[in-house]
């Protein structure tokens, strides 16, 4: 168990990183233009003055901009970590060192730890919920609702309780995972409060989805194995934007990419980018390397690792750790090997083995540094909006119940106008005459 | 003036084109196995039976698929040309001899000629309108409101009158310019019956739009100008669906693609995809070729024509041929030399020249043979399912007044699975476990 | 058979498409600005005055281009086809005019025809041979050891003895199927005069065969089946330079491309580049599109046919039409059909059809128009000074005897600084100080 | 300065790390089958028995498994490295336990360690000389003829004497910096025996040159900056194998790339495929991301760097550290901070930073692995059959004196025959009839 200290606004692994860490954090606020500009404004404005913000994130160098930037607006924020992997231990001890701030993160926790941290967080009576993955949000409701699981006894005996729920405004959510998630509580009306979508801005979806997850699940799969990912057969599971994105760049890196789908529009468009789509066992086969990107469970599992090729590589960047069936795996293999950190060799009665990247949790997370600040920076300033936009509105908001509200067309299209300035990209503007031809509608065929 | 041969369910070029015109129409057929589904249903359950349908669409072999599959379904259909250059005159004196199919259209139809056939469309008191571009259904509406437009005088002359509207049920809209026209009419008050929006479906969107707009307006491209593609400088204007697709096929043949926009989330996509993002001003120094693909007009304006390379091409692939400003061009001229059929070479008082592809009408059809029939097959599908979809629930429809409306969910995941079927892609299945996981909301981070 | 008009120094179809032909010319003539720079300087210097050239090519607008550049360095030229199908019958029309230069072409002539031309130029007893293909080379050596071939009948009949190689100082070949033979003649000692390797420059390599032959060739195939590529799988036989032009824009244009090859180093790279590398048996189950590209016969045979899917589509764009037996095809068929000018198709036995384009010729000079004039800019940039090389070097080429010479680098090294000097491009320079230091070896890791 | 720790036939900095290095050096094994299947058959057929092989080569896993594959061939094998800052530790450490294998490297070796681990090769006496970058071949050549630079001082301060070259029968080496090397002193008389061109195989050229150095490079760069790639502007000096590898990685993960050029061929083909080109005095101004690949000194200089924008990102991937002038920025600059391990921030009087990534050394391997197993497996196969090559041929190859000599393209044959075995490519085969029409040329156009 890794071993932590402890202070009146921290649970943290070890408090002598917090200079390299600082570096880190320095680092991603040079990359993170447009959550600066938002930060300048927010110093001025203290929008956020007074309000209490529980942030549930990956603890990495760009959520400490984020938070940071929070309570520059006048917040208070409290801080747990939304993946037992994700944290990096250098930029949490320099949260520590921040007025205003708490955190309750460290690498590597485990099951009680991550929900003393949640625990940690909820008993600060927030206003605002902001998730990545939904862990925040499903803990207050359970909690709420008398739910016996383990986790929630665990959140109990640090001091949660029932009630707390009741201090929330409104939540923000970071993911697709999260959000399908949230979609099934409220259409179960067992969702309680409002919930923006800040997973479904064009700029997340186009942008960290794509762009962030396709870069950085690469990265991981390549700090994993050092293989060459040219020649290779990559099998991505899940053609949605993640997934997409992972196979863009497996293509970009000279693979052959495999999609497995289960929905016939994302199937038609991985084929009309020339990718080859097939069911699972036929994948299985064929492929060197696998990523799966659903937000589904049990995607590949022993029957399709049984018909891999010796030596295959499997990894998963979908939110949850259920997408590969490592378990079952775990069960079936005569032998397992750790090759390196996080790198796990399973031998299996047929005598092949397989590579299982991160024990099946986030591939570029937990070997890689996740996504790059330049792509945080965009969903992290709509979170910063979000937050914003949800103390302006909280009585509008909360009269709504819960729902998942889409984050306002205006707020997402200010973040995208930051971006295109900081990359000084220069756009054309409608002349008058082209608005009204616009509006118009009697100009025919000539 | 290009003339014309009438006869009672017709008015077209050259009947005797009719055979070659019947093996177009079979090749396209050939290629169309979705809509062949569809009318295999037709033919048995004859849910079009006894409706009138009025089409404004461009006159090509797919389209014949398209009013041949209608009326196997047991309507009555009456077609019209929505682009002056875009007929095939084979393909429509094939139609003459089909029963129940009346067709008025040919190539290079001249303003009256447009509107004519547009009035003998609209007098045999259609009760469904499908258009591609607005044309049939802005008429109706003119003509309700007393237009004094020239185009408005030239319906009447040939019999239109204003009360034909009534008996219109409902229409269904094939293009991004259409629904941008009949999104403006609903928000003036102006539409006054409902318009199912094909163009919004995902298949219209993804496939037709981006893959077939795409490849059709380049081939368009080489067809006119002979050029190789790889080495120049290719210029998009607008990264909507079809200006995407036009810049990846062009980078696909080689070109280093520059993009122009007025909207930051296309053009942060652009960017994020690798292409350069500039305003008119500086793309027109550097550009070889030319395209535009915004739906909106003076986007090349004669200004921007004086600053390109001697010999630049200017092409559109838009709607309606006011994006680039050939007026103004041809005034300023001092020399317009037509090198070969619709590739006009204009000189300016600099004494640089510019080349005109299509007079700047939509180059795809101008110049090649407009999308290929695999990708109408899609669309149309959409369309022959929106006409049953409408005729089913014509009451509810026209009870929505005014309004745009969208294709329901079913139809295009009716129409995208065939075509998965038809071109052999096998999809994973959800599990009875998977579908519960999905629904579900209380597994957390273990 | 297409008729003929003959005078004093043509053969070709129809004199009065001259002015158009003429238009063709100069437009071609703008897209060579390194052949016009060239002609500058050989009006000024006249290196070619006197020179008779035989010249058996693509007669086409570039090859016009060519020819008066040649004449206006001071030479005679009499040139005739290379393929019986590529002739441009206008371009030859206008020819016809110019002072200096001799024709005999027509598209789509027969055997007779084609050496009956071959015949024409031959008796004009040219110093300088210049081939697309080798048969200019090839008939001139058959003609001296006698052979009794029925085209060497032909050539014989009308008037060609077997004294006239003597003239021949050397030659240059502009295609890799006629270095192949070159080479294979030399190697058997029956090569009897030098040739230059055009073909085997870096430019025509890298340039010609690779996106000149990708970019018409699929231009070739789309005029013919105007199919969506993207959604297809294609299948390229050879990955040589000509194929893997082609399977780069086949992919650009969304395909998902097969490769088939027996060579294992064209494996790998098509392989690093991403592509699928099967045996044609394996393949040819999976195709949409075939292309051959191998400069072998008998690539895709029946047997493979057999196998395709329905309405598969079979072309080619090595030199010679024996890549695809399409005569084993024809006997096979139970039925064939001429679906469009160019386009056959063939049912077999097992009811399947195959689309066979251009009969297994060159499919982009018979359904499209071949290499763009930027392309042929480059080839024939150095078969020009080729010209003026083996002028110049004549008594040391002759001693040579029958081998394949090298165009010195030099020549080459100008033609790719003139093209980038006419596309605009910058290159830096070398300091005096990196010069010294690529020159010089001491320098150790430090 | 690093510690070392000094054996009968070590130094190397910690045998601690003995093990995991074994496990890493396990892991190259299984992804190197082509040089795994060479070493069966040294280990049964002994062709290296009792030769010394002196190496001098970047000391990775990948190498690990080179050299214990010539000494299962039967040769005692003496490897010191080619970079002070490649070594692996943890390999070297398991190297020392192998039977007759001598190592003498650690990571970050000052330049006395480097040029006495050098000495400590020459003095073992070795016949072959395995090269990376001609650092042996150099240091044996300026030994011999008596040069006074200060790091022969350092060999012969280790007993190295001026004789030792004689033993020498020939050698091989791997880069292209290091062929330029060889070809100077070659053309000056300078070089005294033969060594054999490694680099310059197919497989060597198009595969590790090409796509071993793009995707490592893209790596280090990856994981020294952590920036997201999509959205840069990435600017590559050279496009030779190693520049072209860069150059389609970085487009392949999103960047838009400039190429800058001295060469009209490279600059031509970069063009032709898409990419920009610049001279470095404008890409500077544009440029977010830099990297150098071109084999000559002073490519990025100080006047470069003045003008870049703030942050902007500087890399080197060719041999030597001298293509971006670290040495000028470091003295201009008014402040250096190490932002983190081999990654450098200088502030210049303008206030703008310039960040160097691993001090203008090979960024490949500082920062990340060098080049995959896989990569490594074909170069050095190559490098084995070249071993055994010289060894059956050193009296033939001793004759030829201070030569550069290609390696037998059957070697190279084979190397690629078994890669495409053990990617399971499958080749078509030439029919008798095939091979016929190939070597024949009297059929002609039919």
């Amino acid at each position: 168990m890794v071993k932590t200290v402890t202070g009146e606004n921290y649970e943290v692994h070890d408090l002598s990183l917090a200079e390299k860490g600082q570096k880190r954090i320095d680092w991603a606020r040079k990359h993170m233009p447009v959550l600066g500009q938002i930060r300048e404004e927010f110093k001025k404005e203290q929008p956020l003055k007074g309000v209490k913000i529980g942030a549930c994130l990956h603890c990495t160098k760009e959520t400490a901009v984020l938070v940071t930037t929070l309570r520059d607006g006048g917040a208070e924020v409290f801080l747990c970590a939304s993946n037992p992997l994700s944290t990096q231990d250098d930029v949490v001890a320099a949260l520590t060192k921040e007025k205003n701030i708490s955190v309750y993160a460290w690498h590597d926790m485990d099951n009680e730890g991550y929900y003393r941290s949640i625990a940690n967080v909820i008993t600060k009576k927030p206003q605002i919920s902001i998730d990545d993955g939904c862990d925040l949000v499903t803990t207050l409701h359970k909690l709420k609702n008398g739910s016996k699981d383990p986790e929630i006894e665990t959140v109990k005996k640090y001091g949660a309780t029932a009630d707390l729920m009741d201090n929330i405004w409104a939540g923000a959510e970071e993911t697709t995972t999260g959000i399908i998630r949230l979609r099934a509580m409220a259409k179960d009306g067992a969702l309680k409060y409002p919930v923006l979508a800040t997973n479904d801005t064009p700029t997340k979806q186009e942008y960290d989805n794509l762009w962030g997850t396709g870069q950085s699940t690469i990265d991981g799969i390549l700090r994993g194995t050092e293989e060459l990912i040219a020649s290779k057969v990559f099998v991505v599971s899940g053609y949605g934007h993640c997934g997409r994105g992972v196979a863009i760049r497996a293509r970009g890196l000279g693979a052959r990419v495999i999609i497995t789908e289960i929905d016939p529009h994302a199937a038609l468009t991985a084929v009309m980018e020339g990718f080859e789509v097939k069911p699972m066992t036929e994948a299985a086969k064929e492929g060197d390397i696998f990523c799966t990107a659903t937000g589904c469970k049990g995607v590949i599992r022993l029957e399709h690792m049984e018909t891999m090729k010796d030596g295959a590589v499997v990894s998963n960047t979908g939110h949850f750790s259920v997408e590969v069936d490592v378990v079952a795996l775990e069960k079936a293999a005569v032998k397992h090997e750790e090759i390196k950190h996080m790198v796990d060799r399973y031998t299996m009665k047929n005598g092949k083995s397989i590579i299982v990247l991160a024990g099946g949790r986030l591939v570029n997370l937990a070997l890689a540094t996740g996504h790059a600040a330049e792509v945080m920076d965009l969903s992290f300033s709509d979170q910063a909006l979000a937050a914003e936009y949800i103390t302006k509105n909280k009585n509008d908001l909360k009269a709504k119940g819960g729902v998942v509200v889409d984050i306002p067309d205006d707020i997402d299209i200010k973040v995208a106008t930051l971006k295109c300035k900081a990359l000084g990209i220069n756009l054309d503007k409608l002349t008058p005459e082209q608005e009204k031809y616009l509006s118009g509608w009697s100009e025919g065929t000539a």
